[in-house]
């Protein structure tokens, strides 16, 4: 396959893990033999430095002339206790989601048997959870009209959703169940809003159409309780944009596997990969930080094409080095650690 | 004292639990010479069946001549899939929150010595865990306008705070914050919400006034994460409604003392005090639901009446009721467990 996939590096630690992802995809070019080209592209504070714009056109060009984008991580604490900033690393990653379309946000937990006891929950616990958020990531109060009145005294934020948007994320997630356990639990506060109450018709109208699929409803309250207590009985979860900001983080770190976590974002015919992680300011260039997640989202990014066993070599790849402790210091067990571009060397030498 | 208490027991187990409280409260009012005038009133799905109403007039009406109202849980699974049922148990208890003006939800997350491995988490990352959370309840989106437009196609919820309204709020925090270890943390999700930044930006203008509170920033989805990873790093949490009620329900269960959480509504001259759990329609009438939140509610009540030492004397039966395994089954250690009505029984004669 000739690949052109746009390469969007981020701020932080996102150069220095992405630089690890390429290694490793270009590792799987070689061996089945594939053509990358990668496309390097401005984006976050980095781009707000260079271009005063977090999401600058000429990157979104970038991006829509490639079959997928890998992207590391933004966010810049210079930006955070600024409630009066102008232009925010953000915005770039929200005006990007929706420029690109990418609707439906994946999210994985799962767990690595080396690495069950990194947990801060108990094992028992937590073995066995391999679950997925689908979690929409261009509607609700991400995208809502905002803004002030009263002279700033008064803020508001307006959360919107329509039957099309909620019925496109529920169908993915409906498919997505079929390919797993046939379970699918809609997240939502049906009790108290109107947009729940929506999503919740909604997809009990679809229940129909996927008569093998066992569907629950559950408050996204309640659901915060019971990944904490048995992330283990889900196994795909749908819900909107914000209660799945905080539930996938939530979940993510139940794993014990935060740093290893990857994610991909669909919905038009351009997919985007990236790590979970944030861009940890504090370890940049420090060499440090845990590409693994990165890689795996690479993992993703093959998969997505629909080459499984380039996606399965990156998971060999990972699993072996975990298992032979080839690990960043957040990993490891017995004081010896590698760094950053160690690992990814190591990766893509043993794909 | 001469105490007017309202009693809305509400739906479910609630009617079983609050008559341990009632009991428990009639013993302290015995030891320490208190008068207690219970006044019942209907709420919840209860209130539906008998009048069509969750809240009533006459229930509001008995509430606002009260002096506090003690309260059980409402909500019943035959609402609960029924997006398009016209009233249902939660408007009661939202309509309630409103006219009784309570505007400050207080949850303190706590552990018991003799409690700690219940928790999933494991004891190295919860002991020590003493936080307090701090909800908004009368305002945000499930206050906003709400409903459908393009033929119910689509729907909306709106999320609206004033510069009063988390004033009010954080300055209750500042003054918890004081009174503990001085440290406070606004949780918003600033970098997406026109709302949450207008929280930031008043939590950051109030610091002045209280120099000695350390006052931190975060963002909802790292809250959510790190209330996992180390929740004895919090102190005092304050955020907004469905923040809130998403994080003191994640809160509760890592201390592995859901069952015996209790929880402060206020606002006005006229408090609420209430278990966290719900309704737990499944044991309804069973004589097995943990009546101890419940207990505990009572004893914060006795202690916003200033009466710490009757607030203390149930703290101490509770805490002995505990050590001597007198509890109902979800915390049975041994096999060997008693009914709420035995516990409420054991816990108002060792007052
Ligand atoms: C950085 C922020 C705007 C973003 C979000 O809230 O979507 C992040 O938390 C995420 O989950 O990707
Ligand atoms: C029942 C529901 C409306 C309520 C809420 O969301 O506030 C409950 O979850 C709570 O936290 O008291």
């Amino acid at each position: 396959m000739k690949l052109n996939i746009a390469l969007l590096a981020g701020d932080g630690i996102g150069p220095e893990v992405i630089d690890q992802a390429v290694k490793v995809s270009d590792a799987i070019a070689e061996k089945f033999n594939h053509e990358i080209n990668w496309k390097p592209a401005l984006t976050g504070a980095a781009a707000i430095d260079a271009v005063g714009e977090p999401y600058p056109d000429e990157t979104h060009d970038i991006c829509m002339a490639s079959d997928a984008v890998l992207f590391g991580a933004i966010g810049h604490p210079r930006f955070d206790n600024d409630p009066s900033a102008k232009v925010r690393p953000e915005q770039g990653l929200l005006k990007m989601r929706k420029k690109l379309g990418l609707f439906a946000n994946v999210r994985p937990t799962f767990t690595f048997p080396s690495l069950l006891d990194k947990s801060p929950l108990k094992r028992e616990r937590i073995e066995g959870t391999d679950l997925v958020f689908l979690r929409e990531l261009t509607g609700g109060i991400y995208f809502g009209e905002k803004g002030r009145r009263d002279e700033g005294e008064t803020a508001f934020d307006n959360c919107v959703y329509t039957r099309a948007e909620v019925q496109r994320l529920a169908k993915k997630g409906f498919e997505l169940a079929m390919t797993r356990d046939k379970k699918l639990c809609c997240v939502d506060k049906a009790n108290v809003l109107e947009t729940s109450r929506l999503w919740r018709e909604t997809v009990q109208a679809m229940e129909k159409d996927y008569p093998e699929v066992e569907v629950s409803y559950e408050f996204v309250d309640a659901v915060a309780m019971r990944l904490v207590q048995w992330p283990n009985s889900y196994d795909v979860l749908i819900t909107e944009n914000l209660f799945g900001d905080i539930l996938t983080d939530e979940a993510s770190v139940i794993s014990g596997s935060m740093g290893l976590m990857p994610s991909a974002s669909l919905g038009s015919d351009i997919g985007l990969f990236e790590p979970i992680h944030g861009s940890y300011p504090q370890a940049t260039g420090l060499n440090i930080a845990n590409p693994m997640a990165t890689v795996l989202s690479a993992a993703m990014m093959f998969e997505n094409f629909g080459l499984q066993e380039e996606g399965k070599a990156i998971r060999d790849a990972v699993n072996s080095a975990l298992e032979q402790g080839i690990v960043t210091e957040d990993l490891s067990e017995n004081g010896k650690s590698y760094g950053t571009s160690e690992v990814g060397d190591w990766l893509a030498k043993n794909i």
